[in-house]
C-alpha cells in the first residue's frame, strides 16, 4: 500500500478501507507523508466525499493518534458539550456549572480560539488566577469533588486533528462534513464522556451556512457517537446575530455570571435552559417541562452560580478581580427604524481587531475589551439611540465599521427561531 | 487576490480568470506558494475540470514562465512532433530525418525518460559521441544547414511545467486533460515550430486508456495550437502492444536505422509513413497517396537514412561504435497457439529493471540492454519457439516474468488497427 494509491482511489470516487485510513493517519502523525500529498487527498475528500464507514474509520484512527482520557474512576454520568462556534457564544460557561448542580459530571477540555473572540479557555483566563492547565489527577479529583472542571485541551489529545486542521485551514479544505464530523467527534470521544451534546450553529457567520448542511453534519456526528457507544444529542441553533449582548472575553464571563444569576439576556438564558433540560430530562428520566422547571430553579436559587464560583475558586480564579475596560464609548444610530440584521461575523471581526481575539497563535488577547450590544434584531431604535457600547484598550475602531454591521429598516423583521431543531 | 481564494473558487466549480491563473503560475515559479496549496488546487482541477479558456490561459502563463525559442531566422516550415509516450516508441528518430529529407526543418527538443525506457534523448545518447547539449547558435545553424537537430530540452523551457509535473507525479493529479494538454502544448509552442504533430497513444500502457479520452485530449491540444496560430494535427494510435520489436536504447536506435533503410518492422514503418505523409501532403500540397509514395521513395533510395547519418555525425555521434550487449538469451514459449496479447507496460517495466530505463533522475541507464520481440500479437507459435531475445548487462531477469507478458490462446485474435484516427 502506498499513499499515492490511496489518493488515486479517493480521486476515482473509491471507498477507502479501514487499513488505508489508518495508514494515512499513522504515517501522517509520524511525519512520513509530505503535506502536499495529504492536501491532495483532503481536496479529493472534500469533492468526492466519504461514506459513514470511512468517516468512522477516520474518527477512530484520529482518536488512536493520541491519548484517550479515562473517566471511568468518576461515578455518575459524564457529560461533554461542544459548539461549532459562534460570535458571543458563552453557553459552556453557564451550562457546565448548571449541569453540575444536578450531580452530573462535566469534564470539559476546551480549546483556545483563533478568530473573532477567544475560545472558552481564553474567556476563563480573563478571570485573574484561573488555571487552565492541570495534571490529570487534579482534573479527575476536581470532577469527583466539585462535579465540574474546564481546562485547556491536552496537547496530546488527537494530535492527528491538529495536523489535519492546520493543513485544511490553508488549503480551502475545511468545508467537508466527514472531515468536520471526524474532527469534532474524535476529540469528544477521546475526552471520555458518556453523553455528548453538540450545538451546531447555522447561518451567516457559522461553519454551516444552511440548515440542510447542518442537519447532515448533525446526523453524521450522532451516528459516529452511537458507533462509539456514546449517547449523542444535537441541537441546531440560529447564528445570524451574535448570541447574547456581550462579545469579548471578560465581558462574556460577566454576561455568563449575569445569566447564572437569572439576569442574562433572553436568548442566552433560553438556549442554556433548552440544552440543559434536553440533557437533564434524559439523565433524570423526567419530562422536558419538569427538566426546564428544575433548571430555572437551580438558577433562581443561586445553586448554579454557586457551582460556577466553586469551580473558578478551585481552579485558582478570583471573580472579584474580573476587570472590564474603563475606556468605553457609545456607537449611536443616525437612523430610525427596526433593526432587521446584525452581522455577527463582521462584529466578531471588529472585536478581534480591538484585541478580543487573535489571528495567529502568537497574538496576545486583551481580555478586558469587547462590544456589548444595546439592541438586538427586532428592536425599534430612534436617531441617536445607542447601538453598541465599545470597551477599548489601546487599539481603536472606526465607528462606521460598527454602524455597517447593523441594518435598520422601516419594516419590522419576521422573528427567527433561536433553535431550529433537536436531533438525537 | 490570494491563492486560497483561487483554490476555493475552483473547489466550488468556478471558472478561473486569466489574472488568477497568471497569479498562480508566477507565484509558484517565484517560490511564493507552498506545494501543499498547489497540490490542493491541482486535485480540484482534476476533479472539477477547466474549460478551454482556462486551459489556454494556463498554457500561456506556463509559456511565459521561461524562455521561448525563436526559429524565425530559419527559412522553411518548422515542424515539431510529440508522442505521449509508449513502450518501443522510436518514431521521432526515424520521422525527423525523413521529414528533413523533404526540406522541412525539424528543430526538436526532447526530454529524458523516467520509467520503462529512456526518452528520445537517452536513445540518441546510446550512440557514442552524440552531443545532446548545444548552444542556441549551434542548434539553429545545424537546422539551417542539415535541416534537423534533436537536442535535450533546455532547462529554461517552461520551468512552470517542470515544477507542476513533479508535483502532479506524486499527488495522483496527472490524469487531467486540461493539465496534460497545457503541459504538452506549452512546451511545443515555446519550442517555436509552425507545424505541430501530436501522436496520442491509446490503450493499456498509455497515458490515455480509452479512445474517448484520447479524442478529448486531441481536440483540446488542437484548439490550443490553433489559438496560438500553429497548424496542429493529432493522430491517435494503438499502444496495446509495444511498437516494433526493440525495447531499449541502442536496440531502438538499431531498429530505427533498419526502418530508415527499409528493413524495419511493419508497424513502425507503417506508422512513420502515415505520420510523415500527413505532414508532407500539407506542406507539399500533394495528395495523401502521392505523399506516401514519396516517403517510401526517400527511404528506398537511402536519402532518409543519409539525413539521419548527417545529423548524428554533425552532433558528434559515431554510428559505427553503436554497441548492443553480447550477453543474450532467448525466452521460449512452453505453449502452442496464437499470441493474443503482449503486455507493453509489463515488458517496459522489465526493460527498466534490467537497466534500459530509470526510476529516479539519478539512476544510470545501461544503453546496450533491452528486449527484442521475436513474435508479435497475431503470430502463431509452437512449443519452444523463441518469444523474446533478452540483451543483458549486469542485471538479471526472471524468465517467468517475461512469459507472463504474453497471452497465448488457441483462437486467432481479431486484428487491431494501428491508427485509430487523425484529427486536425
Amino acid at each position: 500500500m502506498t499513499f499515492l494509491e490511496i489518493i488515486e482511489k479517493k480521486k476515482k470516487q473509491g471507498t477507502l478501507t479501514k487499513e488505508e485510513i489508518q495508514f494515512w493517519i499513522e504515517n501522517m502523525c509520524h511525519g512520513n507523508l509530505p503535506d502536499y500529498q495529504v492536501s491532495a487527498l483532503l481536496m479529493a475528500i472534500v469533492l468526492n466525499g466519504m461514506n459513514m464507514d470511512e468517516t468512522f474509520y477516520l474518527t477512530e484512527a484520529m482518536i488512536q493518534s493520541g491519548e484517550v482520557v479515562d473517566l471511568s474512576s468518576i461515578e455518575g454520568i459524564k457529560v461533554d458539550k461542544h459548539s461549532t462556534g459562534g460570535v458571543g457564544d458563552k453557553v459552556t460557561l453557564i451550562l457546565a456549572p448548571l449541569l453540575a448542580s444536578f450531580g452530573l459530571k462535566i469534564a470539559k477540555m476546551s480549546g483556545r480560539g483563533l478568530g473573532h473572540t477567544g475560545g472558552t479557555i481564553d474567556k476563563l483566563e480573563s478571570i485573574p488566577g484561573y488555571r487552565v492547565e492541570m495534571t490529570k489527577e487534579e482534573f479527575l479529583n476536581q470532577i469527583k469533588e466539585v462535579g465540574v472542571s474546564i481546562i485547556s485541551q491536552s496537547g496530546n489529545l488527537v494530535p492527528a486533528d491538529k495536523k489535519l486542521y492546520a493543513l485544511r485551514d490553508v488549503t480551502a479544505t475545511v468545508d467537508s462534513i466527514p472531515l468536520i464530523a471526524s474532527s469534532i467527534m474524535s476529540k469528544k470521544i477521546a475526552s471520555g464522556a458518556d453523553f455528548i451534546f453538540l450545538d451546531v450553529k447555522v447561518g451567516n457567520g457559522a461553519l454551516m451556512p444552511t440548515l440542510e448542511q447542518a442537519e447532515k453534519l448533525a446526523h453524521t456526528m450522532i451516528e459516529l457517537g452511537n458507533r462509539f457507544g456514546k449517547k449523542t444529542v444535537c441541537i441546531l441553533t440560529n447564528m445570524n446575530e451574535p448570541l447574547g449582548r456581550a462579545i469579548g472575553n471578560a465581558l462574556e464571563v460577566k454576561e455568563s455570571i449575569d445569566t447564572l444569576q437569572g439576569m442574562g439576556p433572553e436568548d442566552v438564558t433560553s438556549l442554556v435552559i433548552q440544552i440543559a433540560s434536553l440533557i437533564v430530562k434524559d439523565t433524570e428520566k423526567i419530562s422536558k417541562e419538569e427538566a426546564e422547571r428544575q433548571c430555572f430553579k437551580k438558577i433562581n436559587t443561586g445553586v448554579a452560580y454557586a457551582k460556577f464560583e466553586e469551580m473558578v475558586n478551585r481552579q485558582g480564579g478570583d471573580l472579584k478581580k474580573l476587570e472590564i475596560s474603563h475606556r468605553i464609548f457609545s456607537v449611536r444610530t443616525p437612523k430610525e427604524g427596526y433593526i432587521t440584521k446584525v452581522d455577527a461575523l463582521a462584529l466578531g471581526e471588529i472585536a478581534r481587531k480591538i484585541g478580543a481575539g487573535r489571528l495567529t497563535k502568537e497574538d496576545k488577547i486583551h481580555y478586558q475589551v469587547g462590544l456589548v450590544l444595546s439592541h438586538k434584531v427586532g428592536d425599534y431604535v430612534k436617531v441617536n439611540d445607542e447601538l453598541v457600547k465599545v470597551y477599548l484598550d489601546d487599539l481603536d475602531v472606526r465607528v462606521n465599521d460598527i454602524l455597517e454591521c447593523f441594518t435598520i429598516e422601516s419594516e419590522e423583521p419576521k422573528p427567527e427561531p433561536l433553535i431550529y431543531e433537536t436531533i438525537s
